[in-house]
């Protein structure tokens, strides 16, 4: 039986990889719907792509909100640098024409866990974690109700993307964070340890533009715009695919290795705000609260989101 | 024409004064509706506790819902050592029979506010101010149309009451309090400089039992318990009338005096958690963004509770 | 026999009545030496205006040294906006010919303290706490012998004078208060609640006037100069004497009232730095370290002074 | 001509390996003198510990001098887990008899750099940074005479030691840490990332126990022991030789690769207390304060080491 997920996004032509991987592979996953964010963009484009994204895929029926166009304290930071002024650049793709359902993403989410089995649904957030936070905070119930968080966030030995200690989805809302992680709720987390080695490479980005559909051309042309950034900045082979790897351990856990550790939220410091403080080594006696991944077969990985394109 | 509010309260025996002040004085205040959050008691106390004292004063049509059962961040801090177990301790009242409103109380706020007309509701939060930040997190387009928050919270050079630096209601919920300072809303605060000028005394208690209902009979009651607290921990002369102080300053605001100044909210350092820091000299550059009210005419404001008590 | 005392002072004008104030009491205290360290102004002054006011006094055998010339960790801020150029603008003095002590003030302290006999010897701040803390940090074993600190710094109900939270010589250096605070030294702590009931008025400076010495002079000239800050800033009715409440203490300590609390420094925050969070409601269950001054009989706390700079 | 430092330490088995490697490669370097500062075990051991080393070596004519015995101002934190109850378990060593210098070291430092000419001493701290933080507080004018701070401490990519994010050296004083970092002095920085490169193995100590010397069977015996930590702790093939990269970059330092960076000390959050927050990639606009070392040519770094060891 297909595991029941909400997708949780601010696409970003990462999220977009990660929502075709999850749509394309409906015998692994069921989408339940997809909660839109502010992050990458805000929340009025974000809220667009996903549709874009659903349309493309032919999924014209998925059930789409919008959630927090702010985070719970900061000001929002975007990161257009990265993923062009749409969030989506790289694809020429139509306006989507499908509506957003008129019910609040962080409403979606907590009706969804409430009304099915508790233990049933899985949160895949792959932006800043505003709305789980805010559904956590304004329905407490439904920490015990969630089978599992699974996010892309952070980092262990990488470092920061968007300041020297801090990964961007955590550094944007990280009080939200602090709520999540704190929440006694399972948590599985993609850190940046595992996504800078699912690196796209000219021959990944081939392969998939091989399948030669109009969903396989968009995803491709995403790759291309998005790599550019840290193949300039970093000097890296490729770009980080870092939220394709959430849905991609659901339905393929054993492509990816890490451990249990404590994992705590820096919300005090300016200089390490939204660090992800990771106990890798044991080195403190505080409680293991998340699965951190660390590594991956980028090669199966690539090879999962080929064959889901190639579905849809 | 009255003035439209709606109260978001925590009782407590001087939420109940504050919410009678309000009910007993319809030719300045129209009620919308009255919103729990935890604070002094948890939320399931809180809720009751306000149909309790809407029945009290023969109100069983206001709208009462429950808002926020925890703070944004930090877990619930509660003050029974002042206001006994269930909150109202010190009357003896029956178990309410109205019902609660179904609707969440942050979703209360912010339909109010999106439904009347632009600039006519004012807030009075008299608890933590956790319903009003996630009103403001969920719907930011409410901070526009808000007239005014009027609110009981911090203190300027009076210290703080449940830590050396913070009074209860911001300490409780700092960030809901930051959230609020500077969402850039009207906002007037009612710090401990006013409220503890705006003592009980055997006379003012006096006064108000001797009108003789049993509305004056269990505010006498709460406000015998209530100073308890106060007279045993600081030998002060009474119990500070913290948050009818809020409701007095909208029906006669000649009564109080004060000054714009900055305000800022304390949420990094532990050791100054939730702090209102207050600008009054002006020896920063920072914007004003609150009106500091810090003295009260403690007789008048007695007569007003009175007086509204003795038509209810 | 008189009490034996070091102080340790950024003169400024009411460094300046402090230090005649004991310079002028032969009977109750015997100045070791006078230590200058960077506060009001920067240190090359500070340490030449000792030597002014010990030159104005006839007390050119007195021991001077400079100590350090900037906080311990944060840039060094200055008054000149209160005390002048100069730290002592009001009255016009020769520059001074004694010469400083060739050791570092940090090393005349501990060298003192280990040398005197233990409990002997009582240290006076009077700017930032920065040489009291080296020697600490540099002699761990001068705590045990210093008999008592008694110092002028922080705020209680007052707020601050530097920031809204924090008084000028802790805000200057935080950390080295952390550092005294915590040191397990008896302290005694002259804080704004009582320095701001110490005020200079016109006939208060008429009568050190009348004096009519050369001392008395310079010390009307300063308090002249001095008040002004305080006059058009805050509307009050004449300028805080701060630092000579420590000296008059130790002479006359039944002039002043106050109680023992906990003190903790505020060293995390930048909105709230070198805040004294005073513990004097006792709500906190930390342990008591200071005994904090909070009231003074000012009338004769002026007498006090005027008797001194009489005998001068 | 030989470079001309001063080596501040806490012994430690790697500190002494540092010290044999300095005081066997007279060609490249003077040791005008060794401070010893509190920091893997305490003060009275450290600066016994140091005394040790110079007479296993031969060397009963360096100055050595005590330093501090606390940090700035957190408590002491020390590692007897890693290095044993002395600081130096693995050699059975005689107790030293050559006396310390009566100096305190911060004063040492100091003169050294008042009295040689300006540009010409570098400072090799190798424990936590308290003198080199004391001696700039208490004499500023020494930051333009040195001629380079080369220390080891913090990390980048490796996370810390002690705590998920900090090194051990920084973290038992990381405000000692700021006043040098931010001291404008030219700083070259071995980091965890190097040291962790610079492993013992079997071979290497084997090789330096091959030397059949009474110098080479104590520094076999330490790396012995020193190992056991990191091999049990995190499963690594050998001991770290942390130190000892400090003084291998000042003779040979075409063996290691880094880059300049912008170095932040983390001083305000518990969380993150003492990481060095290292923008290696330049996402930050801050100015670039220190030479970070990432990587090491650890055979040619060994084989240094036993050719100095060989000398002795």
């Amino acid at each position: 039986m297909p595991r029941s997920i909400i997708i949780d996004t601010d696409p970003g032509q990462d999220d977009a990889l990660a929502i075709l991987l999850a749509l394309g592979s409906p015998d692994a996953l069921e989408v339940i719907g997809i909660t839109a964010v502010a992050g990458n963009v805000p929340l009025a484009l974000t809220s667009r792509n996903v549709r874009v994204i659903c349309e493309l895929a032919g999924r014209r029926d998925i059930t789409v909100c919008a959630g927090a166009d702010r985070p719970l304290l900061r000001p929002l930071v975007t990161a257009e640098h990265v993923h062009g002024k749409t969030g989506l650049d790289g694809a020429d793709l139509p306006e989507p024409t499908m509506p957003l359902d008129p019910r609040h993403g962080v409403d979606f989410i907590i009706e969804t866990l409430m009304t099915r089995a508790a233990g049933t649904v899985t949160l895949c957030p792959l932006g800043p974690l505003t709305n789980i936070a805010m559904a956590l905070i304004r329905e407490p119930r439904i920490a015990s109700r969630i089978k599992e968080i699974v996010l892309m966030g952070g980092g262990c030995f990488e470092g920061g993307n968007i300041t020297p200690a801090a990964e961007f989805n955590i550094f944007v809302d990280p009080h939200a964070a602090k709520v999540v992680f704190g929440a006694g709720v399972p948590i599985t987390m993609m850190s940046l340890d595992v996504t800078h080695k699912a690196l796209t490479s000219r021959s990944r980005v081939a392969s998939i533009k091989a399948i030669g559909s109009k969903v396989s051309d968009a995803a491709a042309g995403w790759l291309d715009f998005f790599e550019r950034f840290d193949v300039q900045k970093y000097g890296s082979e490729g770009g980080p695919l870092h939220d394709p790897c959430v849905i991609a351990w659901l339905i393929r856990p054993e492509l990816f290795s890490g451990r249990r550790c404590n994992v705590e939220i820096e919300t005090v410091s300016e200089l390490t705000m939204g660090m992800t403080v990771i106990d890798w080594w044991g080195v403190t006696e505080r409680p293991k609260n998340a699965h951190v991944l660390g590594d991956v077969d980028a090669d199966g990985f690539f090879a999962l989101i080929a064959q889901a394109i190639s579905r849809l």
